[in-house]
């Protein structure tokens, strides 16, 4: 385990686990779009984080001409799987002060990336045929692989168009968006998913003298995906919140920490390999920068909870 | 012809071309690693700023760790056909009266944008055997399909990061960078690059009868998509420079449609279909922009000398 975490520079030591009394949440996962129109009081903060990130998607991702990519493209976003980036986007805005309108547009553009990643993630090659892991969600292939292709070509800059044409002169908040962009860009990019699917799907094709060779064990590639992938995308998406609602630089790097620790669990347990010993260290380190954090926001025990065991009942939302 | 211009939306009158005198220019092809330490008072106009985009580009895209993907992304930028649309970028700007240097990093993010989707353009795909036309430029597979996939997918998000990063708060022009980002994200995604691009492959799968049940000819098919690819990428990288440069409104829309034209024949030039009658009349058109335009700045004739015949030659730069 010690090894483990030492792949993911992570101090070995954790304080202890002090006993929360957390709201009781319910994280069950719902049609969004049913939800829309009956407003329950009842309804958890993820689950209005979620009905706000799905309708602005439904506004913003609209079928229209040339509807060969349209039409794909809609599909793809609601079709994707959700995970907590976009909605760590949201609940750190508003954590550190600020509004949510003033993070939606990019917690939906994270979404809009993520899936072209997806996408692109699951595009058979002939290079490709052994390679994809079998313990990972997998795509229904809806359409050809040509079309899969150019859509989420055309997705990942479509999601950075969202956000940059959010910006408005007025609200003289033009250098955050470009901080965002920059965030966004390097987080989809070559040093985080990119690199993370790379690996992965090499890994897969490894055989224990390649990874001898390497000087690299199994447990130390996986994790090495984690980080790049679901890790660096929730520290991205959290990241991005705090700095579009107005937080301080340690704020930034605090939420930024605990989003990464909530991407690597996500990672763990979205490939189906139940609770293990590292989900339950991640979720101390996790509980200490909560024991840290100054936030007197009613939503921040909400927030912190996210680690807990719930987390995997919040994969279960969708987008409507 | 009077039909095929019909499909671009151009005026089909045009005024007679003047007798002009422009300079001497020499677009021919150079090595430009070998040019730059050589100043050289004689280099054309867009050599020197070809050499600056790539002298920028090798600074930019160094190979470090993951080597796995830096190293096949600095191939594929130098191996990328080069095509105008980033000199357009520097050359509008300086003509609205702008420095070199406000622009330079655009120009080199549009180089990037342009060989990551020229790389996922010929990737090989099981639906795509028969796709791919004949007459177009093709590329050398370096790499296995999923190292092809995945560096070009890492490399749109670095274009946009190199462009987004360029921001210097103390310059106050965060708004013209987010503007361009917009710009640069429409025109590489579902209305540009990318619906081109699939009407290009969908277009060498139809046949007469099939183009018969859409109502539209050859003719018209290809100049779609001469007008999403190269029309719109051109037109772009002008209209980008234009607004880097701090250009009027009016300024901005006279070069998007000056870097339509040069876009639309470096479309044709470049796959290899020689000299037509359809050039001939987007440089007529775009002698006609030459003569309403008021810029006063002595790079303004061998910027709009572009289309003359030497275009052809202009292909053949590299960035070293």
């Amino acid at each position: 385990m010690a090894k483990a975490l030492s792949v993911l520079n992570l101090p070995a030591h954790v304080a202890p686990r002090r006993n929360h009394s957390r709201p009781s949440l319910s994280y069950r996962p719902m049609m969004v779009t049913m939800a829309m129109s009956t407003p329950n009081k009842n309804k958890s903060y993820w689950t209005s984080v979620h009905e706000d990130i799905g309708a602005h998607l439904r506004q913003a991702v609209v079928v229209k001409e040339p509807v060969e990519v349209y039409e794909p493209m809609r599909h793809f976003v609601f079709a994707a799987p959700v995970n907590m980036a976009p909605a760590l986007c949201v609940a750190a805005c508003e954590l550190v002060g600020g509004h949510r309108e003033q993070a939606i547009v990019a917690a939906a553009a994270l979404h809009v990336m993520h899936a072209a990643s997806f996408i692109h993630e699951n595009l058979p090659l002939s290079d490709r045929t052994s390679l994809i892991p079998k313990s990972k969600p997998t795509m229904y292939h809806a359409f050809k692989p040509n079309t899969e292709l150019l859509v989420a070509d055309a997705m990942l800059p479509f999601g950075l168009e969202l956000l940059a044409s959010s910006d408005n002169p007025a609200g003289n908040n033009s250098g955050r968006i470009l901080r965002v962009m920059v965030e966004m860009t390097r987080a989809m990019g070559s040093q985080g998913v990119v690199e993370g699917q790379y690996n992965e799907l090499q890994c897969s094709q490894c055989d224990d003298d390649d990874r001898k060779l390497n000087g690299i064990t199994d447990v130390e590639m996986t994790y090495e995906t984690y980080k790049k992938k679901e890790g660096r995308l929730h520290a991205c998406g959290a990241a991005c919140g705090a700095i579009l609602g107005g937080g301080s630089e340690k704020e930034i790097e605090l939420l930024r920490r605990y989003g990464f620790y909530v991407g690597m669990i996500q990672g763990i347990v979205s490939r189906r390999l139940g609770p293990t010993e590292e989900i339950e260290e991640l979720k101390k380190l996790a509980f200490k920068l909560r024991e840290v954090n100054s936030f007197n926001d009613e939503n921040a025990e909400v927030i912190f909870s996210l680690v807990d065991d719930n987390i995997t009942h919040v994969l279960g939302f969708n987008l409507g």
